[in-house]
């Protein structure tokens, strides 16, 4: 039996994306890759999947340790396809990204990259998701490998906690100019949009979504946080639970329970 | 000033569904509606946002107390509408619902009602998602609406910490048979899909995503979690956090933290 690990490989930018290609170079240092990637990008895509259109797959290129396929799909899709369909073994471990922009912070939840993720930890498989803080399609990937390198490095020597995943920011520094990595907590903070109105030729109204990041946190920037560290010059990695399951919270509503008292009772 | 409380309502089943119907008709008991739902059905969608195509919205109709909207939108899109475009203040609750299917468990990541409920959260509004575990589109929701009214005044008096929201899930069985209400933790489990694979009449392969939910809780079906209540006649809620972080796994992970020790150092 082949012991060479099985990495999957996918992104939420589309298969152009240098990001995917970078993240690509690195995973086959470490096992056999298969990629899949959607045809067109699908970022903001979050962990949304296809079921009111068929699902088209396609083998595009195949070379010894690494096989890459398009889809017409979500990120999410695509990691469903190649866990029930395209593979006849379970990936050891799911890389997506490397992500043009950011994922820190509540961005999390409307990422493409991070429901990859996200989808690899519910079926168990060590993940991690990978964001560059530069949404240059010209990017420069090359701190980002050194730095997914480490962390992949780590994943495969200490697992990962079943159900946890992964979420890694890497700030827009040249290599020397990266402080270093911080294990962070996910900053409080939302999307405050606005919505662009315009009206189109035919007299129509219509929106585009607009938005800027806004931070909860104190004016220090919330030390610990991932915006914190992604500020300061450093990586940020926020280990995600995919149990959203709020604890502490479940105590305290305990007054909302009853139980019906039936006619036998 | 009007001291009406004002109640967002919204779904993932688009506007024609019934449970949508019946969650509008518990919210008007509340205050003043405005509801805003996708002309098409948008189950699957998470947390999706459109930022490829532009949002329409239309005003469909206008009565004391209640306005309806409809957007080619996703679920998260048309809350973001309200709450910076459609209204010129922030709702009071969100109400999502009621969606025609379970929510338990980690179908909680793929759900466009919960996605709703969550983007409240984020924005600190009060919010609940509802679904009844019924896909019948002629679901009896009496019982449902009976459930979200007890639910929506507890949450009314006890207002839910800022960043948590609630999954509630309701068993398809006439009002007197619901045993009651447990708080419940997330139920481990995930869908293992099966794609279906046809050939279209060009001869070219297709996928429909179809599967069945797996429950990895032990042989007891996990009592406490919100799959065991729901198969034991209990409608379950599930306070659902936004901030995704696992706290208890930072810990673990400090041994990858490192500081760049830099020339001048």
């Amino acid at each position: 039996m082949d012991q060479t690990p099985l990495i999957l490989v996918t992104n939420d930018d589309g298969i152009q994306a240098g990001g995917m290609e970078a993240l690509i170079s690195v995973a086959r240092r470490f096992g056999n890759v298969v990629a899949i990637s959607s045809r067109e990008p699908m970022s903001g895509m979050s962990h949304a999947i296809t079921i009111k259109v068929p699902l088209r797959v396609k083998l595009i290129s195949e070379e010894p340790g690494l096989k890459r396929f398009i889809t017409n799909g979500t990120p999410v899709d695509g990691v469903k396809l190649v866990f029930n369909s395209l593979s006849n073994r379970k990936p050891d471990l799911l890389l997506a990204g490397i992500n043009h922009g950011s994922n820190s912070s509540s961005s999390v939840l409307y990422s493409g990259t991070m429901a990859a993720a996200m989808e690899g930890a519910i079926n168990h498989i060590p993940s991690i998701g990978f964001s560059l803080l530069d949404f240059d399609p010209a990017a420069d990937f090359s701190a980002s490998a050194r730095i997914a390198e480490e962390v992949i490095q780590y994943v495969m020597e200490r697992p990962l906690p079943d159900g946890v995943c992964l979420n890694v920011n890497i700030p827009a520094l040249p290599s020397p100019e990266i402080r270093g990595i911080r294990i962070c907590n996910q900053a409080n903070g939302y999307w405050k949009e606005e919505f662009e109105k315009r009206t189109d030729p035919n007299g129509a109204e219509y929106f585009w979504l607009t938005g800027f990041f806004h931070n909860r946190e104190p004016e220090n920037g919330g030390e610990g946080t991932d915006e914190w560290a992604l500020k300061n010059g450093f990586v940020s990695i926020v280990p995600i639970n995919t149990d959203l399951t709020a604890y502490d919270v479940m105590e305290k509503m305990k007054s909302l329970e009853y139980s019906q008292t039936g006619p036998n009772d």
